[in-house]
């Protein structure tokens, strides 16, 4: 059994992807490995022999604390497509050959949908070569698009940052008391689970988001211009919170109908932008109102001075879960988060076999969306609610949050 | 002369103009106002008779601490320009009847240059006419060009959510490691105070922005590739921040270049926006790297959740100095904040005569830029770093910030 510990962050950074990191490594160390080392850009960076010994580079507990509050993954991240054993088996040799020579028993990826897949096929390569590394997939999108877990760490943040300028952009477009339609472009490729935290910004001090467009939704421009319409006789600013990843009923999506060039990344996703800009000008030509488009773009992912701090706690958590199922013999397993009661809110960690995650994609319920589909429904906010609550304050040093990195 | 007090809020919102309207109401509470009015959406309101009583409408302390964080302008804006006396005169006997029916002897506006020049006709018109109603101008502008103010309530905040994201947005850019240029617009349509606070992001756990193009420099689209990459020689991800307001040398907007439509507001400005999109497909097209460009949109405006202490605290004060003076028996002024000393950071108000404020605007000094043009020198960082200091942590109720509105 090898002595040591391996982890990597891969995919789109969040939050509180740091926290999980933080988590691994505190509980690798307190059951006794003897390093813990982290991979530079995941496995990419793995199969150049690129890593580094996290105990040297984060070796008081202060730099632990700055490093949950940090956003970005640490380790740096990469978008590598592990390909199958069968096309590609040198890929898997070479690195095996270098995880045994680093004396690795313990493989930890913290990552979205295309890492659990990772974690997947070097299970259950390991299985079948004989070899006893055992491989845990950490959870971490904030996309939460992961089946076998209640709601994936990194989504509460994104979902409170979401409904705080939600709330703040729902102030600012009134304030003329003019004809004003803001549109904004919130991430989510098919499920549209951070578009519907805009839900979340409704309340006694707030109006809300008008219209909320999600991917789950087949969406009609006719429709759209019409309803827009009607909710503008009843208040000048409309705030529409759209998804990227809307689509018409014939499957393209709406950004595609702009002349703007599209570009394909290494798992063949087509990069989506520009859908609440196409619409604004859409609604500006078709309605006599004034239009606005704002993308959140990367702003949702990485904005840890608004994190929720039940989110950064739950990642901190799957990440020493996943170390202690490693170290009690599980392999092939990502760590789920599993919900016990709404109020008060309680959660705890499960294990789930990567076979049962990988590879697949959890969208908002369609029960949970408006009969209209212009909107949640309380299951929605029931079931969000929880995720946001609480702040970790960065620490401040002459008024900016205090970040750490790798140089 | 007249027992009440009234005050309005105009042009673009910011984090802290209703902590200047906080201000303004318990200064002429504690100094005697009878009726303390707010103009609702500004002069313009004010002329159709749209008026409440602040009293009545912000009743208790705690209302009055919610006001200070809420965002956007509580009894709304306008973008109204009040005509000259020659050309409408009907206007000015209009707005004076109005007041003299009010019994206003106190008159408030909170807002930027614009706000200056209605300050400054209707306190020349009162003079002429012989009215002793008196009239004080209250500073505010993000965009911080305004003479005759060391800076303005409103720049703190918007420069320290500049900083703050800008520190979040380079620790993502980094992440995979790859070529990338990140191209962030920044708001200021002739000066470039807004742009230059993403300078700020530089220090000890920050390499900061690599590229930094203000207004007040002409901007050259082929020097830009070339400086871009040169940088990226060095370091794979580069992040530029980028007035909205950059021109070529020849007059004409960089975002003109693009093919988007452009419309004209009352004040005869172009609406920029843009320029970073254009500018990201322009390196796109010229160099080997991926790019993407960010909006900072009204969000640099309106994010209340990450307000400067410092701005918040002299935003109410130059409203309660407003108060004081009008109550003394000034007019046809606006007040001033004085810097006294740097470290530590101290301040004063004083009262500036608005014929010496109104339509001037204030650029980034050039000797404040570097050599190069390229980013800004220690003497910028001298003057902005007190602003941005502490901070004034939300009401947090549910997980999203508690605001307070007009309904």
């Amino acid at each position: 059994m090898g002595r040591n510990a391996i982890v990597g962050q891969s995919g789109g950074p969040t939050c509180v992807i740091n926290s999980s990191l933080a988590g691994v490594l505190q509980a690798c160390q307190m059951r006794g490995a003897e390093h813990v080392y982290g991979m530079l850009h995941g496995i990419e960076g793995l199969l150049k022999g690129r890593v580094v010994d996290l105990g040297a580079t984060l070796g008081s507990t202060l730099e632990i604390e700055l490093l949950k509050r940090s956003p970005s993954s640490y380790l740096g991240s990469c978008r590598y497509k592990l390909p199958s054993y069968l096309e590609h088996p040198e890929v898997y040799e070479n690195l095996f050959a270098i995880l045994n020579r680093m004396d690795i028993g313990y493989f930890f990826y913290i990552g979205g949908n295309d890492s659990m897949d990772t974690i997947c096929k070097l299970s259950d390569y390991a299985k079948q070569i004989g070899s006893n590394i055992r491989f845990v997939g950490v959870p971490k999108t904030i996309d939460n698009d992961l089946m076998g877990t209640d709601h994936t760490p990194g989504y509460g943040s994104a979902a409170k940052y979401i409904g705080v300028v939600m709330k703040e952009l729902i102030r600012d477009a009134t304030v003329y008391g003019t004809k004003y339609v803001t549109i904004v472009e919130v991430m989510g490729r098919n499920a549209g689970w951070l578009t519907a935290a805009a839900a979340l910004a409704q309340g006694e001090d707030c109006e809300g988001v008008d219209l909320i467009c999600l991917p789950e939704v087949p969406f009609d421009p006719e429709k759209f211009i019409t309803k827009v319409e009607t909710l503008q006789k009843c208040n000048s600013s409309i705030v529409v919170a759209v998804s990227e990843g809307v689509r018409l009923a014939d499957g393209r999506y709406v950004c595609e109908l702009a002349d703007d060039v599209h570009s394909v990344d290494a798992f063949g996703h087509k990069s989506l932008t520009g859908t609440a800009r196409y619409l604004s000008n859409f609604v500006a030509r078709h309605l006599d109102t004034k239009t606005r488009s704002i993308e959140l773009s990367t702003l949702q992912r990485c904005a840890a001075h608004v994190s929720s701090r039940t989110d950064v706690t739950e990642a901190y958590q799957v990440g020493g879960a996943a170390a202690k199922a490693a170290f009690e013999g599980h392999t092939g397993v990502m760590i789920g988060i599993r919900r016990i009661s709404n109020d008060p809110y309680q959660s705890t960690t499960e294990l789930r076999d990567i076979h049962d995650v990988a590879n697949f994609e959890k969208k908002v319920p369609m029960e949970w969306i408006n009969d209209y589909k212009t909107g949640m429904k309380k299951e929605f906010l029931t079931y969000a609610r929880p995720l946001i609550q609480a702040e970790l304050t960065p620490v401040y040093i002459d008024g900016l949050p205090r970040h750490i990195y790798l140089k």
